[in-house]
């Protein structure tokens, strides 16, 4: 097996503490040959602390100098666009992080571009590799779910503004809670429907919290400066009667401080996805499932190996570059619905 | 103060144990003399077991010798319309069941005859009733909530289709779980929202489980003749961008038989109200409040007193018929939109 | 349908609380005529207060008065064998309570009679009703359990010495804590292997607790007096390898007032009786499952009509004479163990 | 004092982190010198992490060169009878692991060497260190348990068949969940009852779920080479009359993943070891003592303790030789009469 | 056994649901022969609900007509004194409710005349029956408690200011949250101390809540005619160094509704009273003891028995008229300590 | 701004755990230029182990060569006193460890020579620092309150007398649980009652435990040498009417390992400080506050910080000099009270 050069754009957090060291893991068939940031010795130190040799500042050096097989994008949402097409031009690999991009036609393009070159595009939602996610791939497959109907779908914090980074500019992240929270259990849930396209979308936005300030779980935010929704509700119906209601916040009045689930609901049976439950019919009598023994998994390791498959032609079950033009219109959707 | 001569129209359990016994407790406001249903023997048994002076088979008969300042109407949905519009054409105040009517239309009608006559109309919702809609209401006057701005309403049952009357019967009642039950958290929903009219509606309705049959947990039902939704979804936004999410069920494959609950969002708080609880900020900090004491009433005291109130010409929270119209309308924009 | 003429022998607690009121709810299959007690004071009261017509003190003029189809024997365990003979010989069918007889001799006669007279001789272990046993069923029809090879068997109090009635005495009881209180656990881990008689027995018994005095839990009893076992220990060992432990006391120091349970473990899935819960593997992964809405259901009056329908010829599973033979031979080796 | 040399026989992880660790805590007491391992590079390796002069791949160079006084066994079950000979032959005191051996006769010839060489052999039941069992023995002897006369003994695993080692070769290990789990509870129940031989054993194993594999949550095991018993049950009857209940398994369908426990009962009082709780009666009533701070201790260097103690002639709780012979004859019979 | 001709003062609640109901289940010494209230149709109605044959609104009448042997005094506070003495002089023995009297002067003179008189005085503290109490003074009895020196004793509600009776009336009541509640726990504690007389008294009273109002939970309550005090705090200390620290409380700003309690300190051990759990060492380690299995009482039932034992000479744990000479000497140095 | 040299005298662990590294993380307001210590060696080391340039073994020395700002005292509460005013003498700022002293008459002039020196004296009761006393500070100021009346506080371990060190010498210490534990809370309630000196002050202390010896959960202690008080009660009673009631205990007979906490009263709310809740009325009903996101803080780097700020003039809620004074004759006159 050829063992792929991969190089990484954006010198932050997510390629230090996840993507480098998912891809350091693979060595059979992956090496991280160069990093590349807007600041060069934030590069430089990102490189020589997981042991790379190329840092650049510039991609055009990049790839002139490496020609990678595979290119990480770990860069603010507004760079995801350029710098994904750009890879496709020189014929890589991209594994990008979510979401997509800014907007609906640019997701788009960025799918119809990966197409032609024939080329993988991914993005990086991780939760398919949770061991519910794939505890639920298998319920449904086993045929113990029936048709799936209706999805409640919420990434909830109370007070999580966070008070770092670009989260509440709107020009770098194209959006606030929905944008950043909401496409993670957005896309599970679409999966769950086999990623249907909706035939109608309806949603809103907030920003009462965020623009008033307070009190902050996540450290401490600016309200002058917020300009994104610290609030999303949507709500999605598809072709066959399917449904999503949707619900993300930054911030929102209620007891919980973080809150990440999902339930799908089927004609023979129903999921709880964290933790794990399933409610069904079994010897006659309504039954409750608990499955105690889950393994904990490294989530990214595993959504990189996907990635990777996906790259070696192999069955995956990553986020595909099509997926994600589907995603980021819906999200574009409820944005124009919400006015 | 005058006593009120008031009539009872049908004679099955909500009249037997809801109606009569409130009516009976407020002997200062209003006295019961007659019972009306299409089986005589059953409306005699009623009258008998409460002491009421007079039973009918016959409403014409019922208007003729009895003169009753105020009717009651405990009858199956499809005869709340008729029924209404017969009694405030004889200038009677009127107490309805919910829903209001079969469609919109109807419940227009009813809305608008009641306000030329000059006469109270008005819907059997108690749950307005409830200490913690009487706490949410205060904390909301008392300003600890700021602007509402999100509600998440269900009324959501597993297995529990109803084995008995006319539940799962289209043209008697209409509708299913959305008609039933749905109803009461809208209306407490919609109270939040000052009974706004909603700008959109999307929605679907699901009979999967109440088709296929199974095991029931209020008896069995029949899935040949079952001809209204098992579950309905929906989605409102409403002029000023607040909105509400709905969900009803008479059979859902969820883990709890039966959940019934609101979450209300404001900008300064947020209620949770079943056991009722406040989120918000106290001195500089992020508060959970707990009221450990609320008292139980006696709901349909209550709602019966509070409709005794507003035909007195007092102030009165009962439901009026202006608002029952509203509702009877976003229900048939939610069918509609369900298709 | 012919409606039984039964009569009760025995005029205790049993025959007013349990079979009396069970019987009196199946009018369409059996009326009861007569009750029998030595105490023809006591059979009279049981006898007005139930509305039962006769009442006797000699079961001769039972026979000749009232020729009955049905005998329910609610006495004493040393009288159950006579009376069952005797009942047997007038051609009625034998509703007997536990334990079948004082020894393995008794009980095996008593099958032999029924069998050659063609009567039904049924024993009254209820909890074969349950609703946790009728699951079980179910689950290992279902295929679900896979081979049934190991059953743990208790049913442990703490102090609960009855300070009333004959249950310490040895010639009236047969024995103690096992006669009384294992037999019922006994019966279903036997059911649960098809009523195998065993290779091997090994057992112990006990009596330091009874014999030494103490705080009693279920009314005072007198150490002096104290003759049968206050806790039983055995094992027991089948053909096809199967086994069973069983244990059950009157009185050990122990932290549990009350406990009574079975663990049935199967090839492929295992339960847990009270409550009940059943452990396999589904989805490939390993599963608990939690059946929240089993329904309470009157074990008495359900055993009652099992054991009508065996007289009728109809399916039951009601305790068979050839069963409390098997059981009864258990029993006496389990003693004969001990030694 | 003199300072015992010692030598360790096996380079596994019972060695690196049981035994060697716990020895070199004791330096006043002991000295290792040698690893021997049949594999010389895993003895260095040994050797050189804990700073021990020398390794070896033969006994007979570690005798040789080494001349130990103590030797410690870390082999698999097969070696022991073998090695602890050898070891006794040169004169050394002997530390062997749990089991003594393949089969009663190897464990009698061990502890009859021992005894005639005047050297202490003893086996590695720790559990009698931890302070639970400590406090047992404590409170036994200070008359608050009175006559021991049941014990019900437990140690279960639901799905923990190893996926390393050779713990399902029969030749190596001499059997499954019995000699590997059993044996420890087995011990401290035999323990209670002073070591008393039984008069009557009673047992079964089973390997329905070894051989037809599954979910592993101790690695993934392989059915086809699954040759030892995946549960093992028993019934011991003492001349006494008093009985233990024995229970092992690797894998059972039960609900807890590990399960290890022993209920004591005696006239007075009885004892549930883990946690520790003792049922008796105080003042008249009946009471349950919880001992909420009992300090955790490090189990393997007390047991190592307690065998240099009785290698320098002082009390010790170690199990002796003769010890490890009766429950090694124990072992046999219950896989005898489990044919 | 002569039985004991009693007489009622007082028609109320005490009167109708404690003391006649315990009184008729003792008829083998005693017969309830009259009631007597200011009010002769409460006494009438009480009388004849009861079956007592005589009614009297005089105890002039009373005594002339039914010569007593037993007078039980359920009256308001203030005429605990005044009824008392007279029934003192007609030479009844008295058992009479709690407080003993509004001051010190009044129970001291009680006391004397009844020592005087040879009669039995004896006041109504029922928790001394609850099988807490009595398994206390057993452990202090068989010496599991070693010498007592310290004991925190509490009454407190949050909000249980009575809406109803003369509760907030200083003159007829002599105080407030002290005189009502906090005598039970003062007499428990100071019977743990064997009921010396403390050396010092320093103690507070307050009536912020009962005087500005509020929500109540046992009733409305007018702050406008609250005169005694909410809540009272004291530290007694005694000759030999004990000492007890005193919490009652109509109304305090605390999390529990009612909370009535006391921890009792001993040099071997100590407890809480309810539930009841005992702190020791045992076998060498810190113990908690529970007793799961202690016995409901009928505590008024009980007393009243412990009464009529004392008349009959018997031993008896009831309240002397010497100890309520004390506890109400240091009720008054309480109030004179708070100014 | 300036920064000031400070040097440590004593070098124990509360120099190296607490002060040390809290004065370190605040290099723009204070440098530690020396540790003093009567062993040189012990200085030496915690110099070197912290950076610290000088190291003594004599005041005279350090004050000669290094002329501190600012004078950090860890010693035993015998030195406080001498040490304190050697450094105010000196013209330093002296942040001394609690309890202020030995007794009330040192205490007093160690405030007054800081007052005529103008220098800051203040003691280290970090508790104020927590964020639960922060938050009980802002509830009182925003009135959520009322006024504050009663407080009880406690400090209760269960064998808690530590092992080591010199807590129970009487000369070196000045008391036992009072002195090392009570001061800690007994200062916190006299803030919530700023700070003012009670009217009257009873107590007791007892040695039971600690003279008799046992199972210890903090070390062995020597009862033979335990010269100090192993608990201490009090009651104080302020001019207002206001009480603290107080309990400390390095050793009771109590359910609880440790325990320390604080609840507070006041007209309209109450606090319980661990876990901080606050009870009161809120829109019209009793109302329980949660606030379940106080973050965790550094004490100690919080009350170095309030003492510098002190030092510098600004607003500081250290401990000062003067409520150090009031603590300790607090403390006097409960010893006094005691005996």
């Amino acid at each position: 097996m050829t063992v792929l050069k991969a190089a990484i754009i954006g010198g932050g957090n997510i390629a230090d503490k996840n993507h480098i060291p998912a891809l350091k893991q693979l060595p059979e068939q992956v090496e991280v040959v160069a990093v590349c940031s807007r600041d060069l010795g934030k590069a430089r130190t990102l490189a020589d602390a997981h042991g790379i040799a190329h840092a650049f500042d510039s991609t055009t050096q990049l790839y002139q100098q490496c020609a990678p097989d595979v290119v990480v994008i770990c860069t603010p949402n507004n760079l995801h666009y350029p710098q994904t097409m750009e890879a496709l031009e020189h014929g890589c690999h991209v594994f990008c992080e979510k979401p997509p991009a800014l907007n609906a036609q640019n997701a788009r393009e960025m799918a119809d571009l990966a197409a032609q070159k024939g080329r993988i595009l991914a993005y990086n939602f991780q939760l398919r590799q949770t061991p519910e996610w794939q505890l639920f791939t298998r319920c449904k497959t086993d045929g113990l779910l029936g048709d799936m109907y209706h999805i409640k779908a919420h990434f909830l914090r109370r007070r999580g503004i966070p008070g770092w980074g670009y989260f509440t500019n709107k020009a770098m992240q194209g959006g606030g809670a929905l944008m950043d929270l909401g496409v993670h259990v957005l896309d599970l849930a679409l999966c769950a429907l086999d990623y249907q396209v909706p035939d109608s979308v309806l949603g809103n936005t907030y920003d009462f919290i965020g623009k008033a300030g307070g009190k902050g779980l996540m450290g401490d935010w600016n309200p002058a400066t917020f300009e994104v929704e610290d609030a999303a509700m949507a709500y999605l119906s598809f072709p066959g009667k399917a449904s999503i209601m949707l619900s993300a916040s930054f911030a929102l009045n209620t007891q919980v401080d973080k809150d990440r689930n999902l339930e799908l609901f089927g004609s023979k049976g129903g999921v709880k996805l964290f933790p794990f439950s399933l409610h069904t019919e079994l010897a006659g009598e309504l039954a409750d499932v608990q499955f105690p023994y889950l393994e904990e998994v490294d989530i990214q390791l595993k959504n990189t190996a996907a990635f990777l498959a996906a790259c070696a032609g192999k069955p995956s079950n990553v986020c595909t570059a099509e997926q994600g033009a589907i995603l980021q219109e819906i999200i574009q959707r409820i944005y124009e619905s919400a006015g």
